[in-house]
């Protein structure tokens, strides 16, 4: 029995070189409150990016809560409706009001419109989301915002390593957030960062997030959010690194380009021109057609002992999200994503064997849609044959 | 020159051991995402404590805030005016609202009258702290929370070692929360764990930290607020040492007790009866008719090479809380309370260091009462002068 394929392997630097990191922290006797490693990866990561500063903290949640919070952002923020939880989330910590709207049916980002729709007097900033690594449509979205005067951010969780126009895609919007997670490209155990492009905020998350304390006492929007020293050192070895995995990431996405081309009921999302190398994650949309939906896709590979994860769907949804607007592009991807196994160790063998076991379920599923599976017990069948409106999976909130 | 006396140095464990707990984890593949380093240490925690169950998560503050999103606390709750901001910043993060009251002047914790007369139909629990390791009031807070059915949630963040008739203080209340921040007794570099007690609210916890999501969907509560396996790691191996530590923190104190018993300016905030060892810190209340204020007093210490911390004034005074009702004793000891250096590897010497330059300030302050200092200046010099109402530094918000 072959080993699993599994979702993400972090990049786990050599054993001697976490060693030494580690111990340096311990023997400095500073392992947190932002001591010297914290501002060292600061230093690193702003300087890759071109960026005049950056503020690292606990997570890309709590990266967004702090900008969110750094921008005083109690008003209604518009987001996207397809959109991982912790975007409206981090909105609700810092205070504010996620108003959520549709996204473009190609790029699965923000849909410019639907954002215009939403707009009222309450309006105190977009929140656009780099989504699967894949630019939101920053020119429409930065002309909506300059019109109307209020920040625009940009959540890049997974868009380290990607460029758009020649420079990083962090490097947009006023203030952009990433994700130092251990499923990230790079990482940092746990952690996250706040980039301040247009907007000069780094000072602002820096106290916001060791309880927002100051000469004028301590601010509302206060947490503690801190990286650790010793997850900002783990951070340091992993970047030394992350340029060699971006490199295997291309390979592996080339592999998988190919095998795919051979699946007519799927498409991997696209970049938008001018973007790339998409090394943040392998995201698949299912056709209205296919043999089977996100979820039922996601347990017959972990059958096969592949782990790919279904978006929008399920565990994802929101319980209460306000929306700006219809929603029906986020209706009609419910259950149609897919992120396929995509780290740069994976051999061109692992990616013959998700795209062989991509085959043997279309094969299994050919001929009419089956009956709904266990996983859907209780919900009107209608729910999941392709339904009136064109809609493949129009099922609930998301 | 001798060396600085820190206010806290941190248990620092072997460097071997450190070095194959880390080994350990990175060799496993899983560095974060509820691993088991994380089980092993909530099972280890619950156990010292004799409790049914507890979650860590990333910190002590968003222990407070995830204990506050499992009882969907979103409308007012009660917290002690003179307190740490992250209690009250923790409340807002989990969408509810901190309504702030007075403590009691003999120990510190919320003034169980001033509770009564701030409830109102909103009021959806009450959040006391045990501060600087002394118990609340519980018996009188339980009657009233039991009276008008609230839950009772007890912030423990220092309160690791410390007993209450017999049993760990941290056992009490419906929930309660800990710190295991690198300056806490215990500690997991940063970190913090929510103790299910009369209400078993850990698996919750374990959801909400993890974005909240589950087979109905993603909680409006969820955030990212894991503790990772580096970090867990790091706090089994300091909890292993921990029963030393309070052992040596029982001898500092011993020492600390005799030498400040001779200077008559201060006392040291005693805790409760029944409740014991203190072991979480060594705060003063400055006499009213002290030779300096607390902020005073820590420039001056800090001078001769001994770091410690004023407390609820300046840096920590909340920018916006609202009061259910008026806060004199709050007034009262603003920029009266200092917690000293304390720690276990403290020698006698150093506290004889400690002791002798509190003598000294007194020596040199001794006479009419100076000018308001540097760090004072704009204020009107009566705000720093024993005042009307008896009150010693009746400055602002506290």
């Amino acid at each position: 029995m072959a080993d699993d394929i599994v979702l993400v392997r972090p990049i786990m630097p050599a054993a001697d070189k976490v060693r030494r990191a580690v111990a340096r922290v311990f023997d400095s006797g500073v392992i947190t409150n932002d001591g010297p490693r914290v501002r060292a990866l600061e230093r690193q990561l702003a300087g890759r990016l071109g960026i005049p500063d950056l503020a690292v903290c606990a997570s890309g949640t709590t990266a967004i809560q702090l900008a969110c919070g750094a921008l005083r952002l109690t008003g209604e923020v518009i987001v996207p409706a397809a959109a991982f939880p912790a975007v409206w989330q981090a909105v609700l910590r810092a205070g504010g009001k996620p108003v959520a709207v549709d996204v473009e049916p190609k790029h699965l980002t923000l849909d410019p419109k639907a954002v215009e729709a939403a707009i009222t007097p309450d309006t105190c900033a977009v929140l656009g989301v780099h989504t699967f690594g894949c630019p939101a449509d920053i020119d429409a979205l930065t002309a909506i915002t300059r019109r109307i005067d209020v920040p625009l951010v940009f959540d890049g969780a997974t868009c380290w390593g990607i460029d758009y126009h020649g420079r990083p895609l962090l490097s947009y919007g006023d203030v952009a957030t990433l994700s130092l997670h251990a499923m990230k490209l790079t990482h940092s155990v746990e952690g996250g960062a706040v980039m301040g492009n247009g907007m000069l905020v780094a000072n602002w998350v820096r106290r916001l997030r060791n309880f927002g304390t100051g000469v004028d006492g301590a601010l509302a929007q206060g947490t503690n959010a801190r990286m650790s020293e010793l997850h900002a050192a783990i951070g340091e070895v992993v970047l030394a690194e992350s340029d060699a995995e971006i490199t295997r990431r291309i390979r592996v996405r080339r592999w998988y380009e190919e095998g795919l081309r051979q699946i007519n009921w799927l498409r991997v999302l696209p970049l938008r021109a001018e973007a790339g190398p998409n090394v943040a994650a392998m995201p698949i949309l299912l056709a209205l057609d296919a043999p089977v939906d996100a979820t039922t896709l996601g347990q017959e590979l972990h059958a096969r002992g592949i782990h790919a994860r279904a978006y929008f769907t399920g565990h994802y949804r929101p319980h209460t999200l306000r929306l700006g607007g219809p929603t029906p592009v986020t209706h009609d991807i419910a259950d149609r994503v897919v992120c396929l196994p995509f780290w740069g160790r994976l051999t061109e063998a692992d990616i013959a064997r998700v795209t062989t076991a991509l085959k043997e379920i279309d094969a299994r599923r050919k001929g009419p849609r089956h009956a709904p599976s266990v996983h859907l017990a209780g919900r009107p069948a209608a729910s999941v044959s392709p339904g009136a409106a064109g809609l493949g999976v129009p099922r609930g909130r998301a």
